[in-house]
């Protein structure tokens, strides 16, 4: 399927900058996509034309009642050149699911990967193809309707900006410390927690100060009701190896389902690893750490894609996993993801989506 | 204190709407007020200039992680022709509690009522006088920095926008229905229900467009654990009469701190009227009414000042308050709040600033 847009190259290309020194999020390339939504026409006017600041009215509703959702997947430079994504439309297809929670209009997702892949091709020399660099992909709504009513809008607009990055691990891949939050919650029984939306993040950042402020990477959060079941990492899902057996949180409507995670386990199956998913209290870690069973701890995403626990801190009590070293099998699905995701090896589950130029 | 700001005048004036058809944030007026933070030098730039959209990169951190926050006050045209607004210093002070939760530095509270108070001078004209109608004031804040970064940002913007409002009851105040939310959750302990921030808002449309599919005109909001507690109806607080007795939900870290809500209980208090802050469980409201003792309900809040609840429905019950008529406290406090906010009558709390012309 090729879907007609309109493009407008931009005039002056950036300097594109030194992957050494590349952050996350902050350098954006020269083009974005865009489109709009009128409860008239549904969505409208997909163009790709040069990044630059949107116009918005300031009663849009985006603004005052943080309608909106997003996603984020990467791009890979693959061996010969290709550009790979990996399981893109499993993002647009959980963009759909926070769409409906947010009552934001559905996107058609098929529709909207090919606009995707217009955009990348355009943008294909943004793509780094140094070890651990990827070009971040960051889709959006917003409702832009001006209206102070507190009710979903009428207009929305769709972008997709893109953003080279540098590797999680610019000194390799290392366990990190993580404080169990025991007062501050990320998501509800009953709230939002299943979506990708804004009010999920920015209600996070006074206990990840707090954490950061204490010396701890992330912040490992506890169910909004007893605070006693473990959900998410950060931005991330959570594993833990248990007498050579995988657990991760089962799925409830406050986790977010995590593309990565799904993989995990994926993977976990296909390699005869046991794992389950289950709910799993903070308790219950603390035991199997009591008796020396804590074998491997990691989170789960897009950005670090594995991200090794070395320390738990939770109440008077410190977990140290693994001696604070990456374990075998955190360090064997961390290295088959990102062959996958970068096409240096077979892709038995057909999870990446070739871009050829 | 009078702020120095730069003033820069529409040229072409809007035609002002007229009264009777005013609706509830639709229509701005001439001008805005806007200023900018960066982390060098604070709050900089205050500035009035003509109301036109704003120009923010895609990348902007309210677009992604709805870092936000926004309060909502009234101006009245006095009966000398003034303009009174009602407890500014209020809002100002919970702007700045919101910024708290959210990360966001705080505003100078007297200086940005000084720049309200120019803002509102040059658009004395746009504040109607017709019985019901006011200016909704909409001061609000977001995060500007371009930053796919899950943090704090370094950079912001505060606005300040004006609609002229109608009536919120065209047709003269009138009790409506009510359904007790048992499923969706407003605000979590430990998330950020006490802040004015947009995430709270757009999480509520699935249950709100639930109610009104079913012919209910608000949500009311049992807490976020045990779903037993009563915070909120909509965006209100929400007070019973029970044998003669005011009851509302005391504060928590869930339920919004009303200013409404605070002048209610001040108002009843020195009406000699008995009036209690506790935790209210719906059961105790089920059973107060089965007894005959559930006299009265109502909401309060900027927006409709009071409204009276006529119908609650949770699970198989239908309560019916006060045979769906405004009762006589609830009629004596709309009738008091909205005199004094008006100029109308004394104002033995101090509560309104008459800005003379
Ligand atoms: C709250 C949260 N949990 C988990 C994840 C991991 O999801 P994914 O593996 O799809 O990146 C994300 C997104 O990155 C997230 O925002
Ligand atoms: C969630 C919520 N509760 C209660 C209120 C009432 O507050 P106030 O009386 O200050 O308008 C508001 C704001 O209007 C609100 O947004």
């Amino acid at each position: 399927m090729e879907a007609t847009i309109a493009i407008t190259e931009a005039e002056h290309k950036k300097t594109k900058p030194d992957p050494e020194t590349l952050q996350f999020g902050k350098t954006f390339t020269d083009h974005m996509f865009t489109m709009e939504y009128t409860e008239e026409k549904g969505w409208i006017y997909p163009e790709i034309k040069p990044y630059a600041p949107v116009e918005i009215d300031p009663a849009a509703m985006v603004f005052h009642y943080s309608q909106s959702v997003f996603e984020g997947l990467k791009a890979y430079k693959g061996p010969e050149g290709d550009i790979i994504l990996f399981r893109p439309e499993e993002n647009f297809k959980r963009m759909n699911r926070s769409n409906r929670r947010l009552r934001i209009p559905p996107i058609n997702e098929e529709l909207v990967l090919d606009y995707l892949r217009q955009l990348l091709e355009l943008e294909k020399d943004w793509v780094p193809s140094a070890e651990g660099t990827s070009l971040y992909i960051r889709p959006f709504v917003i409702a832009t309707e001006p209206s102070l009513q507190v009710a979903p809008a009428r207009s929305y607009k769709f972008l997709i900006i893109l953003s080279p990055v540098g590797s999680y691990y610019p000194e390799g891949i290392h366990p990190v410390s993580i404080m169990v939050e025991d007062h501050f919650t990320r998501a509800a029984r009953g709230g939002t927690g299943t979506a990708k939306t804004g009010g999920n993040y920015s209600s996070g950042y006074t206990a990840q100060s707090k954490a950061s402020s204490e010396g701890h990477a992330q912040v490992l959060w506890l169910d909004g009701v007893e605070k006693k079941y473990i959900e998410e990492v950060g931005s991330m899902n959570v594993f833990f190896k248990i007498d050579g057996e995988i657990v991760t949180p089962e799925l409830n409507d406050s986790i977010l389902e995590g593309i990565t995670r799904k993989s995990v386990i994926e993977l976990l199956e296909y390699w005869n690893i046991p794992v389950v998913e289950k709910r799993i209290t903070m308790q219950e870690i603390l035991k199997a750490y009591d008796e020396g069973r804590l074998e491997e701890a990691f989170g789960s995403g897009t950005a670090a894609v594995i991200s090794p626990i070395g320390e738990l801190h939770w109440k008077e009590h410190t977990l140290i996993v693994n001696g604070r070293d990456t374990g075998e099998t955190t360090k064997s699905l961390y290295q088959t993801l990102t062959s996958i995701q970068t096409g240096k090896e077979d892709d038995p589950f057909n999870w990446t989506t070739k871009i050829k130029l």
